[in-house]
């Protein structure tokens, strides 16, 4: 068999630890042979391909990012996208797909798959929110990065008498914040899925200001207040009247300073969190999806996405990938809700 | 409540993170008070406490090893020891007890418990090989640790010609061996689960210097040959015959060598794989257990251990952490070998 | 003798190396005793003090921060200040000052020395902007940070196709700039000690596009164009004229999008920079300033600030520290330039 | 001009830094071309070389090890070994070599230089023993490295009770023991420079038993006991009647036992102390060597090596590499002191 392969989206640390293990098994057991699709959906779109045997995936299992390149280009909106695509394919002689991405990468493959291409899913997303995964790969490496720069701004708070606000990745889900902010003792944690009590933060900054050094304050991206309650200007609202994304940090060290009259510093995280080598959970579970990918594809097991349940690697179908969004349950915020003040 | 909290056994990155939980959400949410019992159960059976309050447990999260300290002290290896532990407890007014340990420390648990002592437990193994929960913290410090120094080795083994050796912990259960080497490209990893065919190693290795640089081997302390091939000297068997623990990897480049030709060199991890400041991953396990621990000791869930089951922490019974080793199965150890040679 | 110790301005990683040091061999083999006073000169100010015996410096030597907290106050801006610094002292007969910190701190040091009290300074910088030390402790730990930052945004620049910068420390000197982008890899570097040509870094974008993957671009916090080349609005400049701190990061991404059309995004890596445990070299440095700094005292050497050169510490006058900033020399950024574009 | 490199020697992390800059400054500012010779002089010697152009330096910066390869070979000890490689540069085009190397590799540079080779050396030692220059590069990775592993040491020590030993690099200069010693406080350093006492050390053993936690001993391999004090097997003793390499921290550890009744645990770091990524002051240290040493190529300024003093890139005579051991000075080993025990 001959197979293409891709990556699309943001990119995450252990997509190129999928690649590898899926080359590796489908050459050395398989016998299969390889193409990598550049830039994700651009990639077979264009046609523009790498070679991608096992002198290619050398070395890469450490290394971040992704060696095929990536890109958000959704042929679903291109007319004539999905077709091209699959002339393509065609044409090129392949024989089936694995494509590995978030939502939208995967809703084309689910596209694809209806329309009579043999491909099988690996689930990405660095903000762990899919459904149908307990974990994916990626996650691991950005909660670890957030929680080693947490865990540096408390010898600061420590120090100094500033409140000292981070803001991490997590648009609609908090996964993110929640794991680090409890990783590193954070002193109050805002995320998405709860609109937050500006009053009770401030309290909780006044209380711990009182009792212990300056508190530090974890904030996923995507967190608001709840309705009505901080004034907000017209430049920091979306179109949707949220919060702009990325600057809820900084709007929150203004709220802070203005209501408590103590001072507040916000890090914005940004890209590192999403860069450098995997930790050893995400690579192994990225070697894992590989391996049970290729065997997807050698199975004939199309139309399926790998998923990891308890410590098991299994497959779901391709459309479990878009169904719902995974966020944080009640339960789990409140345990972290026990360290808060 | 009056709850008594001990730590036994060898130390592991968290525990300190699940003494921090139970206390903060025992004073802070249900009013309880802590006694600390020091160095695992010669504390209640010696008497010897220390205080455990909030002010206690601050800032221990991130700090490995325990504040409570260690031992391997067993009770019931001493005349009247569990009887002296229970007159000991009820003199000091203590109502349940939090016993954080591995087989060892919880047997002693379900001990107490049958004779009327309401204990909850907390598992705790860096080796992973326990059967009654997916993961326990430490094992993930573990392997990352080990992981990150597999990585160093390869930059030596890159430069020079010389087969490279690392053994890590993994008495009984190859584990860590697995994921460090998983996640680091080891070229051939060795696990006490299957006795290695010492050929087909120096096979592997002959064959990685002609296509690649040098090979590295990943060998857990307890793993060993196929019976008979080796010819092992007195000094380096133990009383059951076995290669003695520490020795493998020595043993491994020494006969390597002979059979090869070419050099090889060992380097044993040994406590650096179980110091330091935990990973994100097993803070927010070892949080989780402390919380859903100092639950249970609420609740009058007496007999209980905690247990991560995919993404929740339950409880199941005390018994259950010593009913069986959990190693590593056939098929997983097959996905490490795609990647021999 | 009774000695006070204090630090003051921002925190760095290793102020608490030197407070053992001193303290460790103060006591230990002088036999003197210690007084700690808290947040900088605010302690003598107010006569806040806390213990300082080696009780109080255990375990202190890899956490960041300052035991002693810190803060700006400045007593020369006080009515009366040094005077009631002088009585303070007098009054709770401490013989002898160790002054730990920057510009102003070792200024107030100079100042009180001149009249009349016994003070010996230990310099402190993370910007490594002082003229009288080849380094100072926390600069190591800074440029570390900031170049594994930059690693992990490789990864990112590699996948996908936008101009990455990297914001960080250095108002005044380009060091952290200049040593964690050569360390990085950066593909231009931006730093305050030469205003940057727009044009100039555009072109390295456009040209780093061109033949490899996305450029990375460190930006000192400091670094501004060169005059009426970026046309500012009123907000984003300072009482000088200057680009507000800070914000320099985002003005750089927003102009780089308007002249290339290519995506660029910012990441300020702020506090982290100087949080969290020292590396090898601030701990080994501040250890050696802390012992140099007690043998001066001990020897009546007052006035005297520690230095370090080549690999000696040597005394030199505490007027120095104040005397010049020692800023990037060009022969220094011409060695980085060879890398850019 | 058409200039040749080599590694030779043990492998240091920064060596590809070297290359890299040495590279990237001879092509891109002087336009010269390079070859690189593989495995340090057996790449001269036999006539093997690799290409060494601007695509094969991309990348390497933050990588251990070295593209070239490296070995031991030592012409001088090949008959008419220092005549070939003179023939082979004069075949190939050689104008003239970098070698990066330790003493045996600048010695054969110097004998080249000599008989009219154009040779410039860059000084390697990871045990910084090279009287000549203030520090050598892989020299601060490999004391971060040791230093992180003693952090880790210190968790297990605090929890059990078992003195620690950690045996690091150095076998004629105790340069890593001491910095790694002291940065991770120590509780004695073990140097081959001083012959230690071994009643003393277990009188540190034993009072730090009884006033803190389990004391943590860090010694260099090439450490030994005072002549006559410890009884050694033969086994235990190499041609000159010192300890064996690799040995001394085992022998240690049984000695502490005997004498002390307490349990002592050796770990020996090995390899991993010069693999993987260099740490920020290596990088920009080898980036430095590098730029200077294609400066004193294309100024003729051969039979020179680089050489660091203070701040400064210098250059010194490459007998200068020879000429004598850097090791530690008593006053050095006395500031250590002050914390042992």
């Amino acid at each position: 068999m001959r197979i293409g392969v891709l990556t699309g989206g943001g990119d995450c640390p252990g997509l190129n630890a999928v690649i590898r293990a899926a080359v590796r098994k489908g050459v050395g057991v398989y016998g299969h042979e390889f193409v990598g699709f550049r830039d994700g959906w651009r990639g077979p779109l264009e046609g523009e391909t790498m070679p991608l045997d096992i002198q290619a995936v050398r070395g890469i299992l450490p290394r971040g990012g992704t060696i095929l390149g990536s890109s958000r280009t959704n042929p679903m909106k291109i007319e004539g996208g999905v077709e091209k695509i699959k002339d393509n394919l065609a044409a090129m002689g392949v024989d089936a797909l694995i494509a590995i991405g978030g939502e939208d990468t995967l809703g084309v493959a689910k596209q694809l798959f209806d329309r009579g291409v043999s491909v099988v899913g690996v689930p990405k997303t660095i903000d762990n929110d899919l459904n149908a995964t307990d974990y994916t790969f990626g996650f691991d490496t950005a909660v670890n990065i957030a929680m080693e720069a947490i865990d540096r701004l408390h010898t600061t708070a420590e120090s100094h008498h500033r409140a000292l606000i981070c803001e991490v990745m997590g648009r609609h889900a908090g996964w993110i914040a929640l794991h680090a902010g409890m990783a590193a003792g954070a002193n109050v944690i805002l995320i998405p899925e709860k609109p937050f009590d500006i009053d009770r933060v401030c309290a909780y900054v006044e209380s711990r200001f009182k009792t212990r050094y300056a508190p530090i304050i974890v904030v996923a991206e995507g967190a608001h207040p709840i309705e009505g309650q901080m004034t907000l200007q017209d430049g920091e609202l979306d179109a949707f009247g949220h919060v702009k994304l990325g600057g809820i940090g900084e709007m929150l060290a203004k709220e802070i300073e203005k209501r408590t009259g103590k001072e507040a510093r916000t890090t914005v995280l940004g890209h590192i969190q999403r860069g450098g080598t995997p930790t050893a959970f995400d690579r192994v579970l990225a070697t894992r999806f590989g391996l049970r990918a290729i065997d997807a594809v050698h199975d004939g097991e199309f139309g399926a996405m790998v998923a990891l349940r308890g410590t098991d690697i299994v497959t779901v179908g391709l459309d479990e990938a878009t169904k719902e969004l995974k966020t944080v349950p009640v339960s789990r915020y409140a345990e972290a809700e026990v360290f808060f003040g």
